[in-house]
């Protein structure tokens, strides 16, 4: 039975990996292909199949139908493959500069067929290691205002536009991030997982009711906001680069959503490097938030004064009105996400990877800080230059403030 | 062929609404009826079925395939029919008490066979013929709480609630509002209609920039905020109702929208009458409003209490604020609703039908003043005491301005 065809979804192999791209015509039946599974195994199998003599290679994805997270299986749809797939398609046509190409797609299968990046670096993982991407702010900043503006009511027709929501409904990622991003942390949950030395900044944060009131904003601007179909899981681990290319990949958690959530989530896990390392990366990170700002601005500003096609958008006063609130949002989905990846269930690498346990401490209470205090104050907030004191403020503090 | 099982949609003339209803064993075979087609005619075709001997009586509502407005006709999904009739069995699920007892649907046909609320009159004409109703601010502010609770994401899991939206997905008649709610009523657009003593007034409203930013985020607020499923529609045309008795109707333009917009249609619709009589009917659409909102506000405050499932319903303030956002957005959305049936397509007989001509101009220059004023002022209104001072202003001005 041709692989390609089947309609009965069976995790891939690595020999099924190689048959299936024979069977597509992307190798030649005689090819000697070598294919290794280079997946974290939580949520996807991701195949990596090569032909040594031509060195030509792809990826092929295929989501597992449940997610292994603390050790626990729960199941999850493999639609989400579908979503991911679609996404990209669509990312293609606005900002083919900056996603893979994708070959093939099976939704039965839950499988995309995708180019190899391995040429390129995760982002999180060379940001760790020291290099500097000067190009990435300017490269998300255009492509988050193009894909943000081309999948809004302010581009599409607004029957259009909801045909697609439809198409992107997600409900059970979205609960993953309504539940992991915007409510667990903020408790006392089952599902956090931090140390010890946090105990006293952690019952500090869920005693501070005017933080969760904002964070119940948030969560309800998450929940019921749809205007635009959001990445919705833009980390630096979805970001591959290297001096002079960006590609974003694993759109898996795609839905129409808050502006601001996309946005919130990449300055949150650039400001992690700061964090990590706030003697040498403050005015690194700084600077590249400014710059994707700016570029997200500029550039979304240019989409709306000449491809709009909503008539208010003449209004003066408006595009000023629409941005502030994506900036606000933004800043305060950052601080989510700095709380979160510090006390939830999902951590990232930069911060629990700083070997020195004061200085991790540190990194964490500056990042329960940064977050409690982008949450509270985000209203006051209409650009980067004004949160620059306040990341100042927290790398002196994740710098110098041992216990 | 049984027209009940029949998928072909056929619009229906009297004979076969009345062999429908036998077929369905409504009325026995040898059954002597009568029937007539009572709808308006624009959108839908309405039968009345009688058995006169029994008194047993029916109504089947048929959408037609296209609307007719101002002479022409343009193409309209049929759909709505299954949209209306899915939301009255939702509604009948948390307030049974308030809406027609649905007796057979047929998404194919687009009809609803339903209770005959005939023995009670449509609210509108009612209170134009001077009728008072004591019992209808309660009611609707029951109504309003319950389904504008049970169908948002206080009370239903999310991803059940992102399911329930994607079968309201109601894009075609959302643009309807979207359009001649939204749009056309603050631009110089085909569709509006209204007398040449308006011109200046219109005029002025049509320069307000201020007026004009307020009502782009109305319009976004309407285009991307998904709380709950509205009725989206809900004029004192589509309430049935008599002195103990209250009944909505004609929720096909219901979808996941913001909960204001139901609340600010039916206040405003109550507010034409005070425009239309306002020497007598101040202080009674007055406190039609006061006892809607505080019903409105005790009903959906104790389903909050006792009701919620999300965690962030214990937090301090968050009812105050969600409360306070849904007002000021029925303030504006009242506002929009004021305008938009004074100098758009759809106009309403509290304000067309005020036989002296100037004390009609009167009353719509009343009616946009006011409603401007609610636009641009709704973000300083906590609750309905404080929009009674706009209220006695703008019944004066009805009254006395003569020109």
């Amino acid at each position: 039975m041709a692989i390609s065809k089947t309609k009965i979804y069976e995790p891939l192999t690595t020999s099924r990996a190689i048959n299936l791209l024979k069977e597509l015509d992307f190798f030649k039946k005689d090819s000697i292909l070598t294919c290794n599974e280079i997946g974290d195994g939580n949520l996807n199998l991701v195949f990596q199949v090569t032909e040594p003599q031509s060195g030509k290679s792809c990826i092929i994805k295929q989501a597992l139908p449940y997610a292994k997270v603390v050790g626990e299986s729960w199941p999850l749809t493999l639609n989400r493959a579908k979503i991911e797939a679609d996404a990209l398609k669509l990312y293609k046509e606005h900002v083919p500069q900056f996603v893979p190409e994708i070959y093939y797609t099976n939704d039965d299968l839950a499988i995309t067929v995708m180019e190899d990046l391995s040429s390129l670096k995760i982002t999180r993982k060379g940001l760790i290691a020291g290099e500097e991407y000067p190009h990435l702010p300017e490269h998300l900043g255009e492509f988050l205002a193009k894909t943000l503006f081309y999948t809004s009511d302010f581009y599409l027709e607004p029957p259009a536009k909801k045909i697609l929501a439809q198409k992107f409904s997600n409900p059970e990622l979205c609960k993953i991030s309504e539940d992991l991003v915007f409510t667990d942390p903020f408790f006392n949950s089952d599902t956090n997982d931090f140390e010890p030395e946090l105990y006293d900044d952690v019952q500090t944060l869920w005693n501070d009711f005017t933080l969760k009131l904002e964070a119940a904003k948030l969560k309800k601007c998450f929940l019921t906001e749809s205007e635009a179909l959001i990445h919705g899981d833009l980390h630096t681990g979805s970001i591959f680069t290297d001096q002079y290319t960006t590609k974003v990949i694993d759109p898996e958690f795609a839905f129409f959503g808050p502006i601001g959530f996309d946005i919130g989530q990449f300055f949150a896990n650039l400001i992690f490097q700061l964090l990590s390392n706030p003697k040498d990366k403050e005015r690194l990170i700084s600077g590249y938030i400014v710059d994707a700002w700016n570029t997200f601005e500029k550039t979304y500003s240019d989409l709306w004064r000449k491809e709009s096609r909503e008539k208010y958008t003449e209004v003066e006063g408006y595009l000023d009105f629409v941005l502030k609130k994506i900036f606000q949002d933004a800043i305060g989905f950052a601080g989510c996400e700095l709380i979160r990846r510090t006390i939830g269930l999902a951590h990232v690498e930069d911060l629990d990877g700083i070997f020195d346990n004061d200085l991790r401490i540190n990194a964490k209470k500056a990042s329960l800080q940064l977050g409690r205090a982008f949450i509270k104050t985000r209203g006051h907030h209409i650009g980067p230059e004004s949160i620059l004191p306040l990341l100042s403020e927290t790398a002196a503090y994740a710098a110098i403030n041992k216990e």
